[in-house]
């Protein structure tokens, strides 16, 4: 881990194009720099000298008093080799380059990028973007891009300027303001990763917003997002181009090579990263990622005054998986003791004893936190909007908001609230004693569930690649069937045979019912190399000879007919992402579950804990579990094999696609019908 | 159809049970009434007299001057009936029950609302109520509420007070005002469907935003949709209840019987009635309809200025089923001619062509409308925050939004935005201009894909029930058969067979292989009283004879052996809902079909139009329309025998549930392979 101090807190910045035209970004860094020039050294360059912001311009690096801690790089693009060359020889140990029209426009700007990184890595500095919207951090009151931002604990890592922009606009609403901003760019030196690394260590830093087209090294990313976690801050991640036309964009935004939405997700169910789709979403979870609490379970009530919003309320957690139980009768008693017309069924409805008295709300709300009958409570309703109608009414909600956010935070259990009057001084209150308030109740219940999928199934980790194995030379169905049986993948017994009459030697020995498959096709299947249930001589003489004139195969497998009946036909294999590394995908066979892609993908190595998780989780995972009265399968020794046949894929980076297809799984185990293998 | 007009537009009002204290609804309806007073005569009427409000209080409503054309009650319960006897006398046309704890908490309440009800009718009036929060009429300036609203065109039906006020609050901050509001209450006399009705027919009102609970007569409600969409005005729903905690919240709040989700998901379908799950969704959507014009297919094009916001639009567009094609190289090179750094690709980007010149934005926006080459655009990005900077910005954009707003008028296409600086004066100028402007880009993508959908699946209409035919006396197999046979539902051949020597006799006719069913049980095929397959006249004796011993079942059926090879397995079927009457239910037959639960539903009867697109809506649709390969199936066949099937359910009240399970389709046509009718 490189030491990152000298972009977020340098001890003196050069702006390299300061400008005093203001409606240029030289302007704009020079303007932000300057802000911070009551703690250290602000230089503003430019080759024609004079004068900028009122202050002395340098014609060049070479005149400054003292050597720039970091330089920012606000030069068009044919000036950034020099530019770099400058920072250095100015000794230089961090580079900011706002410079755009480089490696986003393809390969010759790469290469450039790439040498410059050279330079850049052999000084023993380091280089954010270039193509990047500058640097932000608010302890250090270092303040180098665009955009304004208000500090708070918000980490922020954008691969755009105006969606952090958005962000931060969405989260200062909640009162949430930003500790740090890296603008990513190209990512050519310092990536999306070693950022997460960074805003991880910061202390300022609680939450870790990060918008993302190109992963760079996905699998660094993971481990990055995996280790913030572990010390307590969630990464929030908004990963977008997964599909075509938002992948076209990102590539003519900023080059990026967007990966399969399925692959990011995958990423981040290992390291435990909160994945959402847009602004709203990270702000959202982000906003509840900074309170005090996390949910245990999926049990939770929901609070309030409004009969009609607890019944959407209780409509929404329910299509999202979370469960509202029956209060005990204790503890229905103990709210029906606080004020006779409160219903108490789960929603619970204060109907008229909030207004009553403001202190119900306060005194329901607790007795249902501290009962131990759910893992969350939702508050929602017309709380807030007392306040508008006096003054003294204000000063009473506010107060039992206090009062409600401090007994939340003395039961341990998540408090989550929605409020029309969101804005109002009881929901600040709510929300300053650590209590997120939102706007829409699609926002709590979306968060809180996503919450509780992450604390009932936490990260597994990100696997280590692992050992290298000697490569692969043959792509051969034998050598195919070796490598993964000796990995532990369990295999219908087979024999190899070059002739027609070798072809019925192997079939006589194994006895029949045999398969005979033709070797050395791409799709043996579709060509009609393969019949099955050849049930003596005879038959298997027969299908030989045909598949001999027909195909003229590079020799034969013999197999044991396996008896599928009672087994389901699972398809297994992996494959390897560009950014994430190799993957391992699960899905059931079969005609439905083809048309309806009941897929689930796995980084690669995977546990077989990991692969049983994944078996579990498609749509048609009953049919193997045993639903509907059916026998349950070995879906153990199918995930074992599917781990096995993902360690073969990590440990081999020459191999493309390796798939075993299908996997029959049967009650008493799985057994693989056929295997393939792709080189790269 | 009632007049409403004494409900909405009183000459008068008297409130009873008016109340000096400011804790009290029966201030709070005298205060609102009040403001009225300008226009109409307001008395309050209190038992004790007095004064209220600086009002002469009436002791009872025997002391007007006048007849009150309008009575509100706020009184409680108990006075009820005296409360609206005393009405009728004074000879009010519309009667207002704010009074709470009648039908909402059970029988007896409800036969008292009866009651009460049969009187309002028999002298010309109509009720609101009981348990209602009140009515509201911005053009009429009547306000008999607890809720405050902003004078504007939408109009709302709620069964909720505070969501009805949420909903308000939500649209206040879009600019989005309230033509008119009633609260359902316990709909004893007037219900969700009349007052749909008497808002279509408003002209202040142009979109019409309906929360419900309970719909009373669901096909009346669905219809005034379908007669309000063809008046020009849009019903939007936020039906709640649809889960078991929801259906259990929404009993204790009003007493109310929620629907399935998909009953009302299909009801809304046929009627053209846009369905929401939240308040949000709901002023979202009724924001869009309020728009001049519609999208008329799914092509659409993202134009912005920052590319993250691009690329996470495009990939939110696609996932909700729109399409971002690529521009033509005219059209490309026409935006390329107004800057040359605009990115054109499909999300298009202005990159820095927008802050060189905010008239870019129009340009670019009026290039894509009036290109024909999609149906609709999405404006997204910074465009609003310029206005922030200063004066001369803020003049220049809202005059370049007026633009855009009229830009988009001329060209008939809808032209949504979403801004982070959404309440700007350039966003407000947008919105004034009837470009609905959001906050987030979820609301914007899910709105336009909804309306996209009803565009291109426009509601079928609300079918009649038809004629009742005489009632069906007998469950029997036979029977069943004869009445859907009848109707036009294709079956195996069968023989009734009355004994064991009857069942070989009509084997032999038949000709083997034939199936074997024993007759008068409930589940006869897990009682093992079905035979397939029976190959002889031994094989068919046997399983006779076992049967006889097992069973002895009323009598048998003995059916020609289908072969269902290269067929599938439809489940068809009839049900009633309490609110909704029969509806028909497809779904594919199989254990993955049956564990995903791949089922629709529509009202009965249904066309069979409406149920083929039923079919292909199915997500294993694919293997009715021949995906990958396999045979299409005889689709059509399939939905002509479902939709004769809906026919037999509406035609007879008396059935609760009918089935034809299985109907085999094959490439040739449909087959019922059996059949089940349950009397209620």
């Amino acid at each position: 881990m490189r030491d990152l101090r000298p972009l977020f807190d340098p001890r003196s910045v050069a702006v390299l194009g300061a400008s005093g035209d203001p409606a240029k970004w030289g302007h704009w860094v020079a303007a932000g720099a300057l802000r911070g020039a009551h703690r250290r050294d602000v230089w503003l360059v430019n080759r024609n000298g004079g004068e900028i912001l009122g202050h002395h311009a340098f014609r060049g690096l070479d005149e400054l008093p003292e050597a720039p801690e970091l330089v920012v790089i606000v030069l068009p693009a044919g000036a950034f080799e020099e530019a770099i060359e400058a920072s250095l020889a100015a000794d230089a140990s961090a580079i900011v380059a706002i410079t755009a029209g480089l490696g986003e426009l393809g390969e010759e700007g790469k290469a450039r990028e790439r040498a410059a990184v050279e330079r850049v890595r052999a000084a023993g500095a380091v280089l954010l973007g270039p193509n990047c919207l500058g640097v932000y951090d608010a302890a250090a009151e270092l303040d180098l891009g665009s955009n304004e931002f208000t500090p708070g604990s918000l980490g922020i890592i954008s691969q755009s300027g105006n969606l952090a922009l958005e962000v931060s606009l969405l989260a200062s609403q909640y009162g949430v303001g930003v500790s740090r901003f890296a603008s990513l760019g190209n990512q050519a030196d310092i990536d999306a990763a070693e950022l997460v690394e960074a805003l991880a260590a910061d202390e300022a830093t609680r939450v870790i917003a990060v918008y993302c087209e190109d992963f760079h090294d996905g699998r660094a990313f993971a481990r990055a997002g995996a280790a913030a976690l572990a010390a307590g801050k969630q990464v929030v991640l908004l990963a977008a181009g997964g599909s075509e036309p938002g992948a076209r964009a990102a590539a003519s935004h900023t080059g990026a090579l967007a990966s399969d939405s399925s692959v990011v997700a995958a990423a981040c169910r290992a390291a435990g990263i909160q994945r959402v789709a847009t602004p709203k979403e990270l702000v959202d979870v982000a906003l509840a990622c900074l309170a005090p609490h996390r949910p245990r379970g999926r049990r939770i009530a929901i609070v309030g005054d409004g009969g009609g919003t607890g019944v959407v309320s209780a409509d929404l957690a329910t299509a999202a998986g979370l469960e509202l139980p029956h209060l005990s009768e204790q503890l229905s008693a103990k709210l029906t003791a606080i004020a006779p017309t409160i219903i108490t069924t789960n929603p619970v409805d204060l109907a008229g004893a909030g207004e009553q008295d403001f202190w119900n709300f306060e005194r329901v709300t607790e007795a249902v936190l501290v009962s131990g009958e759910v893992d969350a409570v939702v508050f929602t309703g017309y709380f807030g909007g007392y306040s508008e109608m006096n003054e003294a009414f204000a000063e009473r909600e506010t107060e039992v908001a206090r009062s409600i956010a401090a007994a939340a935070g003395r039961t341990g259990r998540p408090l989550l609230a929605q409020a029309m009057f969101w804005d109002s001084g009881p929901a600040r209150a709510l929300r300053a004693g650590g209590v997120p308030v939102y706007r829409d109740i699609e926002a709590v219940i979306t968060t809180l569930a996503a919450l509780v999928e992450q604390e009932l199934h936490p990260g597994t980790g990100v696997a280590d690649m692992g050992k290298t194995a000697d490569p692969v030379r043959s792509d051969g169905y034998f050598e195919s069937r070796e490598l993964l049986a000796a990995a532990g993948v369990p295999f219908a017994v087979a024999r190899r045979a070059a002739s027609v009459e070798d072809v019925r030697a192997a079939a006589a020995d194994l006895g029949y019912p045999v398969v005979l498959k033709a070797l050395g096709l791409l799709h043996k299947s579709d060509a009609g190399g393969v019949a099955l249930g050849l049930a003596d001589d005879a038959a298997v003489a027969a299908a030989a000879t045909d598949m001999e004139g027909r195909l003229a195969p590079e020799g034969y497998s013999v197999e044991t007919l396996v008896d599928t009946a009672g087994g389901v036909e699972l398809i297994v294999g992996c494959r390897r992402d560009p950014r994430f590394g190799p993957l391992v995908l699960v899905g059931l066979g079969g005609i439905y579950a083809e048309l309806l892609r009941d897929v689930a993908v796995a980084l690669a190595p995977a546990g077989a804990d990991e692969v049983e998780e994944l078996l579990r989780s498609l749509r048609g995972a009953g049919v193997l579990t045993g639903a509907r009265g059916r026998p349950a399968l070995a879906i153990r020794a199918a995930a074992e094999a599917a781990a096995a046949l993902s360690r073969v894929a990590a440990a081999h980076p020459e191999i493309a696609e390796i798939e075993v297809n299908p996997l029959l799984v049967t009650p008493g185990g799985a057994l693989g019908l056929d295997a393939r293998i792709v080189l790269s």
